[in-house]
Parts: structure tokens; C-alpha cells; sequence
């Protein structure tokens, strides 16, 4: 991010004052709705009716977002949010990444493996069971002993429900998120890759923007559409600059509350590692789509996460290696370090909590790569090292107590496990060695040849020759996995497949570095993040919001675009443009059926939307509303700036992108002729 | 570079401090020995015939060291600086790569296309010439002016001679160096690539180590080997551990001296794109190398080349990024600085030069991309991209009068660029594609598609389109290329070769970026970094080393391990390792010859040898010298630790590797029996 640029548009921002006030920044909890703020920053707020309505409507996919549209189970998100089911339901001869998908009828409606939809029902709170249980556990000890009331409490959870116990800002708060879950989600309509993602990674994280990125699903129960009174409306008018725009989703993870140290630890150490790690991998994937239309479309996905990854990543290093950026998080902490000088009780609770972190930020440092290479990213985008690995840690884990197990493992989170190991799933052996090599070679640059775990995972083979074993797996077979999940510990120790033999082998390395994270690293971060999460509260009181943490949240803004340096960049994107951009080449190519559309559609539909509102990845599919609660796009986005949105929010130039239900109605009606989908959609 | 090792490492070192002084630092020219400080520091310093003898024998190959070690022209150098020879020559039926070189006749000796060697003979002060010629000029006339100067210098040469004015002390000294220039030379004995490069990747920078990183080549005048009386003999007896060692050859460039902006620049900005486009490139490499041996083949040098840069690039970032190596910096900057302030007259002389380099940097960032994609790395690694580039330019240039020209065309450098065009050199469409198509598409990346320059560059096509339209070039053929050479300017406008039609289009944005990088980036950092050497010179006198330039230095030292923690890494390494580290596998597997010659060998012969040498790359193929003046090895590489050497030296940790004499005897005599080789070698 340039400075120049940054200059330039504090400078536009005096000259403008007469424009709507844009510092909309936070993604609130439900039950904490800054509700005085939002009538002094955008002129309104929600009543507690609004709230429910919102709440009961909206979901949440994995690593995504999405709004129930209509009473019959129809679901709202993005296309991006849906291309791993589109991709494993397509095949050499149904290619649905490159055709799109259309089910004309409930019976071509079809079950997407392994996708769930999530709807909050509940949120209570449970900092004082977590306090009381963890009082007396010494830093080392508190990580573990942390998630054994965390189980505990999931544990409680009805049948039918799932509970899942958030830590909110940093530790300050605990509660348990109470949801309803549906497994039986089926595809209904996806429009082809080529134009939901109009523009691909050369236009990703920028605007001007023309993506159709938006898919519907359906939610079913014993087999027939769920009953879903309880959905939100969509609204086909055009939405107009400076109205109020809410989003109502699940970011993911930000890092706002961070000491200095953990982010100089992240730009220095981890995210250039992680850059450089995706970079490599972008090369060979794209090389392995590059060798025909098969493994073009095998891969799509994954270079598509993989691209957008490395953006995003590429974004926060930038903001986090602008010393103007990376001043505010200093000055930020500074601040509150000084608050707590002040107050003689309050600096007694606090203690060093700062250096404390620091401190285990430097003997993270000392374990971070064979931390990484053994146990977070073992096997990074293999999905057979995935199933590998969980077989044989859920077969040890499940003969524990529960509140002795990995998290991953404890009886509220095995059924998603299950889930993960049942389904089916194409897997293609020369793509998994791809990853596997990548991940094997990688670990033996960074940790060196002469590191006694390389020696152990690679024994005398080269990554190479060693991948290309593995992935002969026979845990692509489903019956296979099937047969391990139920054989449990017995039938994991008898198998003699080569990727359970080899994940058994060196399992016992990456426990023990999991465990010294957790007694040198986790632990003691999260001891010391607690007390300043508390030295927080009583300096700003409860008016505040915590890190994302892939939790239903509620942002507010308005409609609007941004100035970049001398040039304004409108807030709406218009059907015409996405013509005007068409080269013919991709990722500027339009399918078909829009190049035939052409003559049909209206030219001056809002397609895509800018708004001031604060969001991040995993609001991906997020509805974005008016103040009536009705549904006028489905965010897929962020500007550049909002990449930064990691560490702070800049409301001059952050923004969200969206598509908006005017592009979505033209779509479904004048191009794909989906006239029963729009009738749905429209309540009729 | 962990902290831990680096404190533990220091305790060791008061712990053992009856060891011999190892603070040797210094790259120093042949005109400015420090034999005091080598008295000091290592109790011996050279005279002046020793002096001369080591110039006269040593000698610069492109991108590389060399020595002259037969009074037949033998010049021995490393297995890596002539790869990209050995690939040249290689064909699908003779896979020299893979197989090794070996002439056993002078017949069969055979031409390394575009290799030359180069004899320092002489060099001269120019400081006042230039500063004469520049005294006038504005910041941003700055660099125009002194390179019409330098040209005007070089052009004064005599012929058969080459000269080139070296730029020392960052522009507070100027020297002209003259060589004698070789340009038929020969390949004459390499090995397998896979003990030349035993361990690859995984072991490169690492250390003990077993390459046997060595090649012989020829040089010949008139069809006939060269007579080389002052060549340098070798040492065939075994170094012994604390032992004097001297480095001399070219290290190409270091940034000692460059200021904390600058560096903070290269931390933040240069060096985090440079590794993340090198890992992209190396995914797109390793990819198109595994389809097949002749892909591997063809892309063996490439490879081998962008992962030592990456490795390389990646110890750089690793030693800026660490708060403790980038506080050396800023503590000399303000040491120096204070010493200014101290003084009246340095103060006004010096100015506020920091200030003005830190605008600059910044100037840079808002230029740093378009100005690297369009001009300094455009196409990089497309050999096609690089003939046309010069071949546009070069006929444009040749119009001008020689003080005029872009500095690569003037009269002196212009027989290189000729040399480069005339070359024989297998080109591959495939390969080629690659390249192109990385480049573009980064440069639409990070300059987006809106970029006016990019929609120049690319039209309406894909990056991957245009690529693969590019790779059919006919430049590929050199009497193609011969012919637009000698047609100049009306050839070139004349050409409707893709490539040439491509290049000339877009030729003008590049050569705009350029002036503007030299008006407002070259020029008034020059200008600045001038006055600050004054003032280095007036606070500390002449007794500093410039630093690296690709000019020949000195480098003194001894054989020396070091500690690593509370690991000690030992001096030397033996034949046997290299049997007990094989595993079959690349890059561990050993070729059939070395299996062969297991039992025939001296398990007991020094194999690689650590030494306390600063030295950069661009001292690959430097002789390590006894204090005789004898070659004890060829120079191949430096710890991992010696890669923060490109900011600052740490006697402690920054070792040199190279291959010892002793090993490059017993391959010859008893791995490849190679007899008479063996006998000149040994002045027989």
C-alpha cells in the first residue's frame, strides 16, 4: 500500500466531509450489537426482532457463509463457496466448473459431499465455568486443560445440535454457539466458473469488478426439502449509493488484539514463509492444469484457494511491512499499556502479560517450522494424508476419555470427522503426489537434511520417490476408509497401507511437538491474552468487539466507493461492463450462454456493489442487507485494502464486494432462463 | 538465524579463546591490501610478487571465479559456473549432465558457447575524471552524465584488451580495470552433475558437505591451446584445520554500505517479490522437469540456478528480518553519522545525504514494480526475450554516439552483447513459454489489469496466449538472429518476427521508466552515497574494503570449523561421507563411476573444507590459496550463515566452502583416470 496513495486519500477524505462518515469498523456478536454507534455512524439500528429474523436466517457452510432464501430450504452463497462440490460432482464427461450447473427440477438436484449448513439457534456464555476450571493450571498446563472444559461443555450439547465453545476476545469472554445442522445439502445452481469468477486472480481483490460469484443450494431433511419458514426475503430493486448495507456472516480470524510481538512474528516468520510456500505450489498446480482439460479441471479448485490464499497473504504482509501500518498496532498497544500504569489493580492483574508473550513467541520461534511441517500443515492440501491421518488419530483418540482427547477427536466434533472419512470424493493419485512431494521436499529445505524427524519421516527415500508411493493409497477408496474408521485402534496397527503406515510412524513426533506448543507457545500466550483482554475491558468497557473467530457476526456500513489516490473508484459496476472487459481469453472469457444473452439482458443492472462495510474471509457467501432485512447481494470480497482488515480497519479505504441480487435475478431469469428458481426466490 | 545459536555461539567463543582470531572480514582489492591488519589478524600478509603472480594466474568467467592452472591454458573453475556450458553441448544422445565431460584428447576438447575468460592486467584511479565530469550535474542528470563518462574512458582502451570502470566505495572512488580477454575456451573435464552437485538443493549452503564442485576448462588463441606461463601451481598435499587460506576472485556484489533506508527497502519491498517469484518459477521448473529426461535435462542449469538464488535470497531476508543483524546496521549508520555532526566541514559536505537516499528509496517504491517488470527483469530467463531485447536496442543504440548510449551498447561492452547474439545455443519452445508466460502474468498481477502498460504489453491476449505465440520466435535460429544484427535499425523495423514486433512496441515505456529510475532513484542516491564515502574516508580513512563489485578481491582467512549451537561443525569433510550420506536417491545418489570406484579410493582424502574467507556469490571458482601462493581448492559456496554476508560479516559463523585439491586429484586419478590431465595438473 503506497504511501502516496494513503496520503492522497486523507486528503480527499478533508475535502469531502460533507460525505457520509465511513469508520463503520467491527464484527459484532449478536447478543452485543453496538447499537448507539450504529445510530451515530449510520443513522439506525436493528430492534431485537430484526436480530432474530437475521440470526435465524443466515448460516454458516464450511470455511463460508450463506442466507436461507426461501421456505422450501434454498440457500444463498457464493459459487466459490460450492466449487469443491462442483468439482467432485463433475467428471471428464459433465463438466460442471466449465458448464455450470442447473437442476431444472428437485430430482437433478444433486448431494454435495461432505457440505454441511449450520444455522445459529443459541449463544450463552461460559467465561465463568472456563475461569473456575482453569484457575488453578499453570501456563504450560493451560491450553490442555482449557480444552478439557471446552469438550465438557460441547459434550452437554443436545442431540441434533451442535455446540461449539468460541473464545472471544482473546479469552476476555467465553460462549458456547448453539446450532442446528444439516448434512443433506444439495446442489441447485452453480453458473459457469468462467463467469462467476469473471476476471479470476488478476481482478481478485480488486474493483472495479464483474463476478457472477453465487450459487444456490438446498438443504434437505429425510430426503425431502426442509421446511424453512424462518428465511430471509431477497430484494430485486437496485440498492443506491450511501444506503445503509448490512452483513450478517462468519468472518473467519483476525488478528486485531494481537500484542506487537505476535505480528512482528507474523510479518517476519510466518507469513513470508507461507507466501513463499503457496508461490511454489501455485507453479506446480498450475503446471498440472496446464496438462489438459482433465487436470484443469481437477485442479481448479484447488489453484483457485491456493491464488486467493496468496493474495490475501501477500495483502496483510504489505500492511504489516508498512511502518505507517504496523505504527498503529504499537501505538494502539502503547495506549493500553499506559491505561494500565495508571490503575495500580489493574497492572497487578496484568502483570508482564506483554512480555510474557514475546517471550513465547521466542521459543516458538525455536519450533515453528518442524511444528509446521510435522503437525499443522502435515500433508497441506493432501486429502489422502487428510484421511490418513485422522483414521489414525481417531482410532487412538476415541479409546480415551473424552476430555483427554485432541479437540479435533472429542465426541462433539467426531461426527464432522466422520463425515469428512465418509464421503465420497474423487482423488487423483498424480495431483495428491503433487502435494505430498511439495510438502515432503519443503520440510527437508527447511529443516535440513540432518534433522533427526526428516531422517525418520523419509527414511532413506527422496520426497520424490516417497510421494509418489503414498499416493498409491488405497485410502481413495471409501469402503477402505469405511472398513479402518470401524476397525478402529486393532485395524489400524494390522494395516499395511503405505500412507497409515507411514502417518503411524512418526505420529508419536508430531504429538510431542503439539504438546510442546501447547505447554511453550499456547498456553502461556493465552494466560497472558486473558489479562489483557481483561486490562482491556476496564479500560474501554464491553463496547468493544472481538477477533473474528468463524462465528456469526454483524457489520454495518453503507453503500460506497473509495478514492485511490487522484482516481474515485464508484461504488456499483453496471451488466455492460462485463462485456467491455471481455477479451475472449481467460480468465476474461464469457461462457456462451452469456455471449448469447447479450442482446437479452438489461445493460444497466447493477452487478457488483462496493460498501464501507469491515468484513474477511469466511464472510465469503455473507447476505448482504438493507434495513429491512431483505437480502440484496451475497458478499464475495474485499477491495485490496481490506486485505489489511487482518490487523486494522481503515474506513477510507476498506471495503467489501459483493454481488448484488439484481445480477443475480438477471442471471437466473434473462441468461439460464431458471424461471422456477426466480419464482422461489421471489416468494411466488 | 535463531538467536539461541547466535548467543550460544558467542559463549562458545569465549569459552575456546585460545582459538585463532577469526574476525577476517573484508573483500579487498589488489591496489589496497590490508597487511597490517592481516599481520594482525592472521600473522602473514603477501608481497608484491606474491601479489602480482595471484593476479596474473586468476581470472573472471561470467558470473563467475576461475584459475589458471597449467602453462597450457588450463583454468580450473567450478562444476556450476559451467553449467549452462555443459547444457549448451548436451544433446538427447549425449547427456553430459548426467554423464559427465571428459576430453582425453585436446580433439575432443569442445567450445563453451559464450564463455570467456578474463585476466585482470592492470588497474588505474579515474576518481578525478569522473568527478571532474559530473561536478556540474543535477541529481537527475546524474547518472546520464557519469555513465557518458565511464563510456568515454572504456572506449579509450586499447584493443584486444577489455576495460571496465569499476564504481568502489559506492562511487567515492573510481577505478579502471583492464583484462586480457579470452573468448575460445573450452570445455575440457566436468562430472556427473550428481557428485559435482552431491546433495543439490537440501545440502546447498549447508555444511559438512560432499560436491565435488569442479571443472576444467581451456582457453585457446588462434586455434591453439594458450601458452600461460603465469599460471599458478596446485597443492596436492592435504590442508590441515587452522591453516592459512586466501580467496581470490570476483565477488559479484555486496551491500555493506548501503544505508538503513536502502536496506529497510530491500527487507520490505525487493526481497519478499524476488523469493516469492523465484518459488513460483521454481514450481513451474520442477514441474516441467519431471515430464521427462530431455525436459530435465534442458532445465537442469535453470533450476539449479533459481533455487540457489532463492536459498540465497532467503538467508538475505532471514538476516534483515532479524531485529538483532538489521540493529548492526542502523548502530554503524549512526555511529558514522555522529561522527559527522562532530565535524563542521564534514557536516556541510555531507549534507543531509541519508535523507536525500531515504526520499529516493521512496520514489522507488512508486516506480519499483513497473520499472523491474518492464526494464530490469523483463522476460526474465527467456534467452528469446534477451535476443530480441538486444537486438531492438542494439540497433537503435548503434546510431548514437557512443557516450549517448544506453551503457550496455557502448563500443567497449558492445562485443559481449555481439558474442551473446552469435552464440550457438539450443533453445526450447517449451521451456521458453514458461518464462514468458511467468513473467506476464506477474507483471499483470502486480500491476493489475487496468494498468495502461499492461494493456499496452498485452494487448487482448492472455498472458498464456501471447507466451505461447512469443516461444515460436525465429530468433531461435542464430543466422536469423546474425541477420538483424547486421541489418540494424531498417531490419528491426523491417521484422515482423513476433518477438521483435513485440519488443519494439512497448521498447519506449521501458526506456521511459528507465530515465526516470536514473533521474530520480540512480542519480541522487549516487550523488548521496558519494558524499557519504567522503565522509567514511575522513572519519576512518582508507583502510576499508569496498564493497563487492565483480571485480577481483583478496580475501585472507584460515581452515576453520565453527560452532553451531552445541553442535561444532568441523573443518573438514572426507571421501568416506560421501559413501555413508548416499541413499540411491537424488540428489544423494552417487553415478555408477563413484560406485565403481568405491573400493579403489582413499576413504581418507579430504573431501570439502570450511574456511573463515568472506566471500559473496561471484567467488564460485576462486582458487583457495595456501600462503604460497598454491591452489588448495576451487571455492564452491558458503555456510548458511555466510549469507547474511551480503550486509555484514560475522567471523563467528560466516564460513567458505570449497572443494579441496586433494578431492579434485583422486576423481581425476582414480575415478575417472584421467591421466594426463593428472600430469598437467601436477606440472608433469
Amino acid at each position: 500500500m503506497s504511501k502516496v496513495w494513503r496520503a492522497a486519500a486523507l486528503a480527499a477524505a478533508f475535502a469531502f466531509a460533507s460525505a457520509p462518515a465511513s469508520g463503520e469498523e467491527g464484527m459484532w456478536t449478536f447478543d452485543n450489537l453496538p447499537t448507539q454507534r450504529m445510530q451515530r455512524d449510520i443513522g439506525w439500528a436493528p430492534d431485537q426482532a430484526w436480530i432474530n429474523r437475521v440470526m435465524a436466517g443466515t448460516a454458516r457452510i464450511p470455511g463460508c457463509s450463506a442466507t436461507n432464501v426461501s421456505g422450501q430450504g434454498l440457500v444463498l452463497t457464493n459459487h466459490h463457496c460450492v466449487i469443491s462440490c462442483v468439482t467432485a460432482l463433475s467428471t471428464a464427461r459433465a463438466n460442471y466448473i466449465e458448464n455450470g450447473f442447473m437442476a431444472r427440477a428437485r430430482e437433478e438436484e444433486l448431494r454435495c459431499p461432505g457440505m454441511n449448513v449450520q444455522v445459529l439457534t443459541g449463544i450463552s456464555d461460559v467465561t465463568q465455568r472456563i475461569e473456575t476450571a482453569t484457575a488453578g493450571a499453570a501456563p504450560d498446563a493451560f491450553a490442555r486443560t482449557r480444552d478439557a472444559e471446552i469438550a465438557r461443555i460441547e459434550g452437554e450439547c443436545v442431540s441434533g445440535e451442535r455446540c461449539e465453545v468460541v473464545t472471544l476476545y482473546q479469552g476476555g469472554r467465553y460462549a458456547v454457539y448453539r446450532y442446528k445442522r444439516y448434512d443433506d445439502v444439495r446442489l441447485v445452481f452453480a453458473p459457469e466458473h468462467s463467469v462467476a469468477a469473471f476476471g479470476g486472480d488478476p481482478d481478485n481483490f480488486n474493483f472495479p469488478r464483474y463476478c457472477l460469484d453465487f450459487s444456490l443450494l438446498r438443504v434437505y431433511e429425510n430426503g425431502a426439502p426442509a421446511a424453512t419458514p424462518a428465511h430471509l426475503s431477497m430484494r430485486f430493486t437496485p440498492v443506491s449509493e450511501g444506503e445503509i448495507a448490512l452483513v450478517a456472516g462468519n468472518p473467519g480470524s483476525t488478528s486485531r488484539l494481537r500484542t506487537s510481538a505476535q505480528l512482528a512474528f507474523e510479518r517476519d516468520v510466518a507469513l513470508p514463509w507461507q507466501l513463499t510456500s503457496l508461490a511454489e505450489a501455485r507453479g506446480r498446480i498450475i503446471a498440472y492444469a496446464q496438462q489438459g482439460p482433465d487436470q484443469a479441471r481437477i485442479a481448479s479448485n484447488t489453484l483457485q484457494n491456493v491464488e486467493n490464499a496468496y493474495k490475501a497473504l501477500w495483502g496483510r504482509r504489505m500492511a504489516l511491512a508498512d511502518a505507517e501500518g504496523f505504527a498503529r498496532v504499537t501505538a494502539a498497544e502503547a495506549d493500553l499499556q499506559a491505561r494500565v500504569r495508571r490503575n495500580a489493580a489493574s497492572q497487578r492483574a496484568t502483570g508482564d502479560a506483554w512480555g510474557e508473550i514475546a517471550a513465547a513467541q521466542n521459543a516458538y520461534r525455536d519450533i515453528y517450522y518442524p511444528y509446521q511441517y510435522l503437525e499443522v500443515r502435515a500433508g497441506e492440501r493432501s486429502i489422502l494424508f487428510g484421511y490418513a491421518r485422522d483414521l489414525v488419530r481417531a482410532a487412538a483418540e476415541r479409546e480415551k476419555p473424552d476430555a483427554e482427547r485432541l479437540p479435533r477427536y472429542t465426541n462433539a466434533r467426531l461426527p464432522s470427522v466422520e463425515q469428512f472419512i465418509n464421503a465420497q470424493r474423487p482423488i487423483e493419485p498424480a495431483f495428491e503426489r503433487i502435494h505430498l512431494e511439495l510438502w515432503l521436499s519443503k520440510m527437508r529445505e527447511m529443516l535440513t537434511v540432518d534433522h533427526p524427524v526428516v531422517r525418520r519421516v523419509l527414511g532413506s527415500e527422496s520426497p520424490e520417490a516417497l510421494a509418489a508411493r503414498l499416493s498409491q493409497s488405497r485410502l481413495a477408496d471409501p469402503a477402505f476408509r469405511r472398513a479402518l474408521w470401524e476397525g478402529g485402534a486393532a485395524a489400524i496397527a494390522a494395516s499395511d497401507d503405505p500412507l497409515i503406515v507411514f502417518v503411524r510412524a512418526w505420529d508419536g513426533d508430531a504429538r510431542t511437538l503439539r504438546a510442546q506448543y501447547q505447554a511453550q507457545v499456547e498456553g502461556p500466550i493465552a494466560r497472558a491474552q486473558e489479562r489483557i483482554a481483561r486490562a482491556r475491558f476496564q479500560a474501554f468497557g464491553t463496547g468493544l468487539y472481538p477477533d473474528a473467530t468463524f462465528s456469526p457476526r454483524l457489520s454495518y456500513g453503507r453503500v460506497q466507493g473509495w478514492q485511490e489516490g487522484s482516481r474515485a473508484i464508484p461504488a456499483l459496476t453496471y451488466a455492460r461492463g462485463i462485456y467491455e472487459r471481455a477479451t475472449g481469453q481467460a480468465p476474461f472469457a464469457l461462457p456462451q450462454s452469456w455471449r448469447d444473452a447479450h442482446n437479452r439482458i438489461d445493460a444497466d443492472t447493477i452487478f457488483n456493489v462496493s460498501t464501507t462495510n469491515d468484513v474477511i474471509g469466511g464472510n465469503s457467501g455473507s447476505p448482504l442487507l438493507d434495513r429491512e432485512g431483505r437480502v440484496i447481494g451475497a458478499v464475495f470480497d474485499g477491495n485490496i485494502h481490506s486485505l489489511g482488515g487482518e490487523y486494522f480497519y481503515d474506513g477510507e479505504l476498506n471495503r467489501t464486494v459483493t454481488v448484488a441480487s439484481t445480477a443475480i435475478r438477471m442471471a437466473l431469469a434473462d441468461v439460464y432462463r431458471m424461471d422456477a428458481l426466480v419464482a422461489e426466490l421471489e416468494g411466488r
